[in-house]
């Protein structure tokens, strides 16, 4: 009696959260000192101190009536609190220049959240996703939630940066969305503005040719995580269709507790029944409306970030000591991931050598990409300098270096 | 390039929360205390003084370190917290002799989160799943997201028990399962021990008939909210195929907080692949895991329920008042909803006269069952106290009396 779709996903399970319970019981049993588990986005910086106060406050005398109680945790518009819309479309428009309004934001259980309500709200089935690999999993889970499909557009294997060529061959009538994540879950690659550019051209082009509108979905978890002094970017400017969908989840360490929102730039098309549809899809869906008590708190530290610091030591000390020990990396510009070339032609064998050495990795297979392996650095930098003499037996079972 | 699915919803958006936004517009009018709203369920009691000091505590230091911060706020697995969900299993045996371990119990968002990862983990596109009318209406769009159907029995219009002949003509090979609701959202009955074996019995026959299993679903956010020293019931003592879906949104009064379980008694049929699929529905649908925070915190208070009393009163105050005025009501035994006759046919044109006197209510064909309006009495004494005058005029109108 269990459905044909969720018996095919426990054949097929999620490759990244089997690991997470795979590094469970292996910790179990060696000591979680003597495994390098680097499979999953757990931020590994606490959330900012200014989050907690802001939750102590709120919370302070919150049961003292109804009324008080109601304004923190009782239901409000599907779309969220309208001071806390307000406050995130300000603080997008100090930092990007934009002009939002609060009716342009929409509340979500996190970023996941916000990519479902948004494929409900314009796919239908038989439509087309278009994804650039290596992509994360589950963007084709949320597509067949709506009986959509994804295609996948291959990457320029040098700097895993998507063949532009390829994307646009593979657009076809079909298509309804694009999705970039950048910065990159798993490669750690950032588009350049003249990528965007690009990207914007080609799908201005098929918007023509094709004569139906096609959006460009945002997923930026990782928007604030830049190295090297790169800067922050907002898609909104380069697209006119563009939807964004964020999640604190990174920024200010709260992946547990679901909070993010989607943005939709009045100028896209037909952005007041996207809005609406949106909240409806929300209600549908059963999220109903983003966490109460956080959508409140997250309003007041909007100017926090996470210690990128600490996330940048973590990639400098893993991207250097692999290289060093000859395997070949792209070298990360932001998020918190490294793509690692497999030094044999199935990943999944490599995967498994790792496992020997209690160094866990995810398989590029599971981003639609073979060949390469996912190191996920939100990770202490302890563990990393722990790791790297498994690394190099790793490296030696290769002959590497 | 709105999806077709949103289009229709657009068109035919929730009547409550359309009452919700009118409401609003009315009371900024006329002014709030001239607006009788008895459209929306939202708690008129605050929450526990003890949640509150729940959320204090586990925040306090809580982000010191990565490691206490990402107890708190991180990832955990899909179907929530071991220990919170332990907790759960607990207090249910506690209360009512059951024997669940915490791996019974999947934390969701809610229960209209439970409902879609039960709907997902069981429905095939054309599946039916039945449900007694009046119905809250939002099950349609569960239901929808699955590519299934609700099949709607009619109730004895004396009592608003569920019609058991209707029910088991309505039993196709089609039928995957059956929705309960008691107390019931909107009629405010609670069905007797004996309508439940009788609901049982009839799932049993038709599971031997069509040879497959048939899922009976207690949908139950109002457990607690039983008037009269009733005692509280779990279903899952009459039928060995039954999965509950519970919210603490009224019973903690915290329906914008988004945190509820479900319940998967070892003896339901495929009980260990439901539990396993359920727990991927919530990632694939993009809930991920309950609000994490939350789950910490209702943990701590599984014993608290809301004020009752307070309820009692209202309900009280507005039967005996709307029955002394001529109206025909059933007499709520549960929940927070009273279930009035609409004196003429069309009740769409009853809800337009209590409008134009600033009352503000829901027709029952947003629960599939014209001719009848809700009132939601979760509100204050006060303001049911002032709408009786109102409600007066409306008798009136009517010659009732």
């Amino acid at each position: 009696m269990i459905s044909e779709r969720i018996k095919r996903a426990l054949e097929g399970s999620s490759a990244i959260r089997a690991m997470f319970v795979e590094g469970k019981e292996l910790a179990e049993r060696v000591g979680a000192e003597n495994v390098y588990d680097f499979s999953l986005g757990n931020p590994a910086t606490p959330a900012p101190a200014s989050l907690a106060e802001a939750v102590q406050e709120l919370t302070a005398q919150s049961t003292a009536t109804a009324e008080r109680s109601a304004q923190l945790h009782g239901y409000m518009d599907n779309a969220g609190y309208p001071q806390v819309r307000a406050a995130v479309a300000e603080n997008l428009n100090r930092r990007f220049g934009t002009s939002f309004d609060f009716h342009n934001i929409i509340m979500t259980v996190g970023a996941a959240g916000g990519l479902n309500i948004i494929f409900q709200t314009i796919l239908n089935p038989g439509d087309e996703v278009i994804v650039f690999a290596p992509f994360f999993g589950e963007y084709r889970e949320y597509a067949a939630n709506f009986g959509a499909g994804i295609v996948a557009v291959q990457p320029d294997r040098e700097t895993f940066q998507p063949d532009l060529e390829d994307f646009a061959a593979r657009i076809t009538e079909k298509t309804k969305a694009l999705i970039v994540n950048t910065p990159n879950n798993p490669t750690g690659v950032v588009y350049s503005p003249e990528t965007m550019r690009k990207i914007a051209a080609v799908l201005e082009e098929k918007q023509r040719e094709f004569m139906h509108d096609m959006y460009l979905i945002s997923d930026e978890p990782y928007r604030e995580l830049v190295y090297d002094g790169g800067r922050e970017d907002f898609l909104t400017k380069y697209y006119r269709n563009t939807l964004v969908g964020y999640s604190f989840s990174k920024s200010l360490s709260l992946p547990g507790e679901r909070i993010g929102y989607v943005v939709v730039p009045d100028e896209a098309a037909q952005a007041g029944e996207l809005i609406q549809g949106l909240a409806i899809a929300n209600r549908t869906l059963g999220f109903v409306n983003a966490p109460s008590l956080m959508q409140r708190a997250v309003a007041r530290v909007l100017e926090e970030k996470t210690d990128l610091a600490f996330y940048d030591q973590n990639r400098r000390m893993l991207y250097e000591g692999l290289t060093r020990l000859g395997f070949s990396c792209i070298r990360p510009q932001g998020a918190f991931y490294l793509w690692v070339k497999s030094p044999e032609e199935d990943e999944e064998a490599f995967v498994r050598e790792g496992k020997k050495l209690h160094i866990l990795m995810v398989k590029g297979s599971a981003f639609g990409c073979p060949g390469y392996v996912r190191l996920a650095y939100c990770v202490s930098h302890e563990m990393i300098a722990r790791s790297l003499p498994a690394f190099e037996k790793l490296a030696g079972h290769y002959g590497l270096g």
